[in-house]
């Protein structure tokens, strides 16, 4: 097929027939091979819901003529219904701020709706992806509104899967309460504590991710379409600009809004560190967390063998019989990936300068990145490994019952000094705290068994 | 002097006469010669706040007799009035958790506490560091309980410093909005902005940033005293524990109340790494807020010299005459410092295990560090350099109007590709915008004149 | 097609009768949904090439059936060629320490050499995917051998690529070097040097960047092959492990060597920090030369517009005509990707655990990826921006002559105080420096030509 | 006492009359309040040798007054012995790329040499700061200077406490030789291994960790003194800067030598991010070393308490007779320290611009802090902990004979797939591996005892 030969400032190109995207789309693919992949598919939708917002807008402000913008609407609900997604071919990882990924998509949609209408692709006398599809938008407020929608469509998503990983953890909670174990601090022994009360802080700590995560996605339904170029508004107007957020919020249901000011929201990226932050709290949770559970699943012989997880792969090549803890390890790198990307992220976010921060691209690759393998990670943790976790009940009370930690409720009743005394001779002559209390007469039987209780231990006094 | 000789169950000390610290503070100072530093004087106060509450309500709950109690909560007094600090003597960077600082706390209030008694040093019979200053306490509750309300002190002042700061940011934006000045994305020239608006979108970010941390310093309000070990509250009870936090609240004015949940309250230190991140990303901003302020001021020949700072002092041993942006570089130095701090926290916020994250000394060393520096910084940027900023206006002017960028203005009046070529053509022949697009009859010198006025460019049209 | 069934230790599986991976990868498939990305083709490579010198090994030592081992290395070549990459699914970050990537390719090529020999894909009694193909073998040896392996790969590009570019570098600074230009600290004007200068002390600087990552790789050519599941070689021996790593250096061409003990060689990862490490300084460089050469090129009229860089793509959607540094901000961006996936590196380092670390594949993925991009994006930049920007001299030079900044070549004659005095005169009343010198009658005008001459002021005066 | 006057080319202050600082220390003391702490005491020293080779050599080299020279000297070997450091007030987080210290240096060498000389302080016209003391200098040169001085000073200390930390390792892998022990992958019961063979694992890592630092202090001994502003070497010349690092080379004993390229070596940090590169993934090693620790030291009763650490402090300050391994946890916390500082070192490296990078004094501040805190903590560890580390060479050896994993060396005899199903046997009847081979007549007792001999398993086998 003869290529087609499209033309910018800076000179013509030749463009296969076939293909949706044009001349700057070509130009950037040459500039940017960095990566080999290709932006997230929320993203792509994103940015079809801004230029069909847009094309709404200027069509109601009579700026755009009506059979043009539908044509454009339509050619941006197909690449929505995820068709065309093959035509957006830009690095995630490129020069310029975003440009190139804004221009593809002006292209894809300019010559898609030049098709719908019965044009050949480059007839950008009738349809320009410039003067058209980029009408009253510059990359600079067409891109992060784009993040911002696809950032809050991933974060729901994510809060979805969070929502049902804690549920989980406070179901175990309740499954687990009764189930008394030895607490640890240091790694050492300490005080008596229930498996039950274990999860239910993982839950705790969890929920106030659940919190800060939900709160950045409130902060991010202020978006910045219609600063243009700069945040002073050049091109757009104030009736185009309150009808094209209207139009966003209509387009995905969500509460999106203008933002307070335009030069701000134009340059400044903590909106994105800020989400990006949130992650990485949330995720050293977890890593915590799933080094806790890989410590209480250490065994099956040489561990500590307090609980089982289900059995999701063999786990060597070369060891027969054997199985890891995948499920958790899967997590915990999540983690430093999550980690690494906001190191990205904020080093980004400080290289901003003026009135724009040109390395928004690397930034959002990271952070949609992020919230996916979160999303995917957590889904299936729960999924394939928390919910079906179980207790060795006895190896638990076992631990509970030759420990010396209890010895700390022995002391209010006779002194740090005196127990200290006691608590090292059980050690060496490995008798319990239990008799050396009763050869010593400091408690009678039945004042012991109160005292020593592991339950009542756990806790919270009253009296 | 003689010394005197205390004793622990690992053995016994010779302890300097004149110090009331006691032996596991000499243990202390043994094992972690590490860096040479004391620990924050905020944190020591705080420690005594909790030491003074916590003998209040043992007091109250009629646990402690009141004599003891009284010369407790004295010696604590004293603390607080910044007495005794020089008796603080173990490494900020400690293991075991903070066991050191709140034995050596124990131990200075103790000692204190006895001579106030008319005793002397180290009868621990009559007050005991464990059993009287530390009752009903662990480490894992006093250290966490003192860590939230040294940070909160810490972060009022903070914020305080920011409110001002921003306030003048916000006057100095008052104060340049009339001044046209060439908007740059890219480092290129964009299109016109007014200096006031660069100002003013300074102030809306840092705006986000104090509520930002003001949220953190909310939800550091919650604290975990009486959990003691791990969070079951073993050897505290309901009473004690609802009376030492109403102290709390009383001696610090501040709305301090009992955390929702204390297995999780003593585990999980994700409410530093939350303030931690707030500060970074302030810090970030300011960074990105300095480097655009060293670019404006740079020169004076051959460079921006847009804006001119404040002299500080000579800036060159070696070049006479030169003056440098010092105070926006000390700031830039301090955003790497909390952000590397940020980094230490994320991974000691990480080392969680169990019942109980035994890195929280380098975490808090670290965390309390950055809020000073930002304070510090903050103070002397605003009151050395940012209030007395000066705008060179001409320069700004004359950038203004040789720039091309203000063919923006013309594009929707005359397409895209048309605009393109006609910036092509000035940049080439060093003809004006305004002259070309006259010279070309694509508009009168009337229309021309509205539609290169640089104010209406950088107003929000709303025809 | 009917699918056929495989079994292992925990069930069956159905599995598509035409994939050539079995019943391990498709449970690890399952498991690990976190990217849904695939692992590096380098190291799939890499991975083939273990097995076939593995196969080779022990088939010498009379381990292994020729035919079985002949069968193995066909395959094992055929993956080698750049065949059968599609049947590598498992996910880059996945849960057991690379067991899941190892058994995806024996079961790979345990079926195509299956195929090869004329026999069903699955007849695992005569081709067993860990009894033949992974024969003494552990994931834990053949991992990290094939990650040295394939690293090695990427970085002997990733040098070629930085040679040409640092060559460059050194072109230009020969070109440039008769360009004289004001010097800058601070951003503000110090003392002149050359154009030429500037260019050299980036390749200066970059050739210890080579000198670096050099090092590196040689220290990756030490491979734990033979180490099996925790570097005890438990079913290996000595001659197998000699033959195996000779294969290998024949199979590559490169020196691989046995590593020194194979215990350490199994558990520790830091040689992936340490290239990793000096992938991180140079892109610090290069971020710090690529802000610098934005800073030179700013403008074309409100900025610095010391230099000239390619035009490769329209800069703006909205602002015509515009044309931005993109080639550098990529540069900029893969600094920000690299310095992120260094701190996943270290997090996940510093997690490894007794004998293993169990977080190499996000050790890995993060690792190749900072290789591959440093690559892909030098050779864009030195091809489309480094090799053809221009100087603009002109600026340059006008910036020496109006500065004050030569006054430092004054100082010695008169003092730091006089030249102080004349500095700041030179300042106000845009007097030049010549000229104020001439009227205090410091110097004669021949005198003053000579200490003034910018040329000598740049080179070192051997007088 | 009255106060002398000082003047600089911004104005006149008044300047305690006993202090050997200046004006422009004052000015920097207001500048400048961020930490509240001074710089290092070797960095002090380091300045002090930098400002007496630069006298010396310009002395030999005729421009500088031998008596002056002599006075300079005189006053900078005070310093070197320790005199005078209290009158360094500077704080070590400054803008102004450390000329705040470099002139706090040169007025305290100034006034202190013009006491020797029987003049008043501040007599500047006699000795004047710029003039004389920092003749031939800019802080851009004897900053860099004394910076690489004082870090090679500190690494020398750093590098003779790790050799003694290694040889430690060494000796304890000696002593613990003979020791079987389950070897762990996964935290899951692998196959066995000497604990002698995880001791000199240790010492190996640590043994490239030697030799990376190492590498690095070579790297350092390249300075640029005599570049002066940029690296032009305006103002000195090429015998003053012979002669000024052949006596710096004097004053240490140690071998510095002129940098290859000036304007490379003033301008470029990669060496400090090279440094403390090194330092990380040191420390990184470190912290995985002492998490195995504190795993195999974990108890007494309910962890795997296979080896006893020395006992140090009481553990807790409310549960009696607890012992907890605060010499590992205060090693983590280092790496924790050494990782943050890595990435403010980082930040900070970045951030040069042109001729300079102003971001020095942070960098510098936080890498010698990294080693200082290094080299006091593995000192207090190998101590205090390591080489008293004893081992339960009873649990130790439990923990084998009861382990499935030995099933691994079955593996070659019966295949894969039937050993897995023996381990799974084993574990759900838990029988032994050994009385399950027996019973199912895979071998007779004769040829199971050599094959699950565990010292045989944990010998590289060359039959």
């Amino acid at each position: 097929m003869t290529p087609r030969i499209e033309k910018d400032f800076l000179g013509t190109m030749e463009i296969p027939k076939e293909v949706y995207y044009g001349i700057q789309t070509m130009r950037a693919r040459q500039n940017f091979p960095i990566t080999g992949l290709t932006v997230d598919p929320e993203l792509i939708r994103a940015f079809a819901i801004v230029k069909k917002s847009a094309a709404q807008a200027n069509a109601a402000t009579g700026k755009l003529n009506a059979e043009l913008a539908d044509a454009i609407v339509q050619a941006a609900n197909e690449i929505i219904d995820g068709l065309w997604h093959d035509q957006f071919v830009v690095d995630p990882i490129q020069g310029g701020a975003g440009t190139s990924l804004n221009m593809n998509t002006n292209e894809v949609i300019a010559n898609r709706a030049l098709e719908i209408l019965g044009h050949d692709k480059g007839a950008s006398s009738i349809i320009s992806p410039n003067s058209h599809v980029n009408m009253a938008q510059s990359t600079n407020d067409a891109f992060p509104t784009a993040i911002h929608v696809s950032t809050v469509a991933l974060l729901i998503e994510l809060l979805k899967t969070m929502e049902y990983m804690v549920e989980t953890f406070e179901a175990k909670a309740q499954q687990f309460d009764h189930i008394i174990k030895m607490g640890r601090t240091h790694l050492q022994d300490a005080v008596p504590i229930r498996l039950g009360q274990e999860f239910l802080a993982y839950a705790k700590v969890l929920r106030r991710d659940i919190k800060r995560i939900k709160q950045t996605k409130e902060d991010l339904y202020e978006i910045n379409l219609g600063a243009t170029a700069i945040g002073t508004c050049l091109n757009a107007d104030a009736a185009y600009i309150t009808s094209a957020v209207e139009f966003v919020r209509e387009n995905t249901g969500l509460p999106f809004k203008e933002c307070e000011n335009y030069v701000d929201g134009t340059q400044n990226t903590d909106i994105y560190t800020e989400v990006s932050g949130a992650l990485k709290i949330c995720m050293l949770n977890m890593s915590k967390i799933c080094n806790d559970l890989r410590l209480m699943a250490s065994g099956p012989k040489a561990g500590f063998a307090e609980i089982k997880l289900p059995e999701r792969q063999p786990g060597s090549s070369i060891m027969p019989g054997k199985v890891n803890p995948v499920m958790l390890e899967v997590v915990n790198q999540i983690a430093f990936q999550v980690a690494g990307n906001d190191a990205t992220i904020s080093m980004a976010s400080e290289a901003g300068q003026f009135e724009l921060n040109v390395m928004e691209p690397v930034l959002v690759f990271n952070l949609l990145q992020s919230i996916r393998i979160m999303t995917n990670g957590f889904e299936a943790f729960t999924e394939y490994c928390l919910k079906d976790i179980e207790a060795n009940e006895n190896v638990l009370r076992a631990n509970v019952d030759r420990s010396i930690g209890v010895i700390t409720a022995i002391a209010p009743h006779v002194g740090y000094e005196i127990a200290s005394k006691l608590a090292r001779e059980a050690l060496e002559t490995d008798e319990s705290v239990r008799s050396l209390c009763l050869k010593y007469e400091y408690f009678t039987e039945e004042q012991i068994d109160v005292i020593l209780d592991p339950f009542r231990m756990t806790t919270l006094q009253t009296k």
